[in-house]
């Protein structure tokens, strides 16, 4: 008896697209105004989506303080707050694109989730535009 | 041609999360607030997916006041304004996790639909917290 | 790598349900006040779902630009306050259910993508109903 | 000790505006797509707002349940599932703007509250606009 | 220079209706199911605003981590998964509504405040159903 | 009879919260992480309220068209995916916190509109914090 269970978290950066072995021209055409060089940001609103078999004495698939904890110390604590691109190790040469955050994020949760879990992480840049990655 | 019809309710309830067999302190320390011999509550909402085939007459899936009806017999009338602990017989020896509950709800909704659908249930307890439960 | 893009959209339209071999006693059996002769309507809220691999350069699984402009062809200019039974052609002899109209949507939008590419729709008729086709 | 209860309602309406002394011309340079002659639609969001007393014994500004059933025989009823222009007798001659409608709402309500009591009309056109009339 | 400024925050919380002096069966006349002996709850959303001056230099009305941290010891802490009626002192003799809910925390929170600072509660019971009281 | 018309809009952009007189350790005394010298940023959400007269003949306080267009010179075009600190003139010296966002959103739409037309700005930061300036 499997069950997903979710948690919503929330943190606020900056972040720039640009592409470092491309000219202003060309990261302009590409990116739009994603791409200024003074940065913009957003409220990325994250959910985590965690599978896995309900104990059958606790009723839950997982303590989601723990899970709660996990996303503070990986996921908000490092990036809220914070410029993706300068101050985010993981994006020092990775684009800070919503799909790339996602997949990121998700590779810093999986490592602390067993193994019959399975993992999917939704990731909102703007209320219109949001991505999925599951591994 | 497969489509899934999606319906939302809701419902207001007590509950707590406690383990018969443990004593307080043991309840105290895996549920925490949760486990408050007082209760507390939440606002339930629920997400009732139902997957099957297209009518090519009405263009419908199910009659969605059919489905409407259902959810209000089976899961709004005997869990609004309810104790999920002290007034619901399916908790009277189950957990009342968000994980149970969603269960609970898919086990009582299915019996009703049609073998060729399938069935999916995504339970909020609170804005943050949500479970997904597909059998 | 296979990240899942999503984007919303809105169109505000009217529509009836209603079976042109029927009588009117029939449809209003069957589709209740939704089959009202003067007709009612919606603002449908719709999420476009496209999976597929990411640019390792871009970091993107499509330009969303791109995508945005393909709903705004494809959906909003023609949906948009309309008629959706009397000025949108694809329902001249199809009833514009919200599966239908999922139906209808996945299907303009499909030819535009590259075959690797997996579509999925979400339309939200009201708050409360929604759909999801995903071919 | 005045406090403002407020009860969210809905429904759903096609509408058209058009200012019948105007021609087509005039009309379409005016309202655009609002006055396709064939209509359009909305999910109309309503928030009423009732500010008076508290009780001192029952803690309330009025019944709630009386409030909800004022909502649905004077908006709900009438306007639900139906064309504004042609169906509801209010829009005869007034232009379904949803400005007027909120005026419309209030007209209908205020005459069955204490006059005691104040009331506020919140209406939802779509979720990016909206208007709001207090008297 | 006045600006509002304002902070959500939220509590999940058991509560009963039930006069002292009536019998059940006033009470159920008055109060329907939310009288149930056993308790139900909800999901209170509180939206916090106080008005006052601009600071010229911070640009701040007031420090937003000091409101935060005073909902939170006035409101969160002592109400957050509790029973209103058995568990929280102001409600030993008044009746836990929506209205006396949002009274007792505006009573709370104001006299933190300077004195030429102005406070509004406003208060969710349910997403449908919500009261304002600004003293 | 007057009626208030309110429009969301919004827009995307970096910031931080830093007095020049200060130095970096008073700054981040009094803003926290929210004075980071390579900048945070928001998904900022506007609505704009004008309140002022219904024509009697269009059933409109103003063409919402002409609203909407405002906001999009005034504000979401000089704002959206900038650095509010270093590409928004107004605030070269004046600290971008919400409130003053908002008071210059409000000066610069103002202008615009009839004297008898009053004007209300309310600017999310974020979900859970949010101002309101009234002139």
């Amino acid at each position: 008896m499997k069950v997903t269970i979710s948690r919503k978290a929330h943190f606020n950066a900056a972040h720039r697209l640009f592409v470092k072995s491309w000219d202003d021209k060309k990261n302009e055409s590409v990116f739009g105004k994603c791409s200024n060089q003074y940065y913009h940001g957003h409220n990325y609103e994250l959910i985590v989506n965690v599978t896995g078999k309900v104990d059958p004495i606790t009723g839950m698939v997982m303590d989601l303080k723990v899970l709660a904890d996990l996303i503070k110390t990986e996921v908000e604590d490092p990036f809220d707050h914070k410029n993706l691109n300068m101050q985010v190790p993981e994006f020092a040469d990775l684009i800070p694109s919503a799909e790339n955050i996602a997949v990121v994020i998700y590779n810093k949760l999986i490592k602390h989730l067993d193994k019959e879990k399975t993992l999917e992480i939704i990731l909102y840049e703007t209320p219109k535009n949001f991505v999925k990655y599951c591994g």
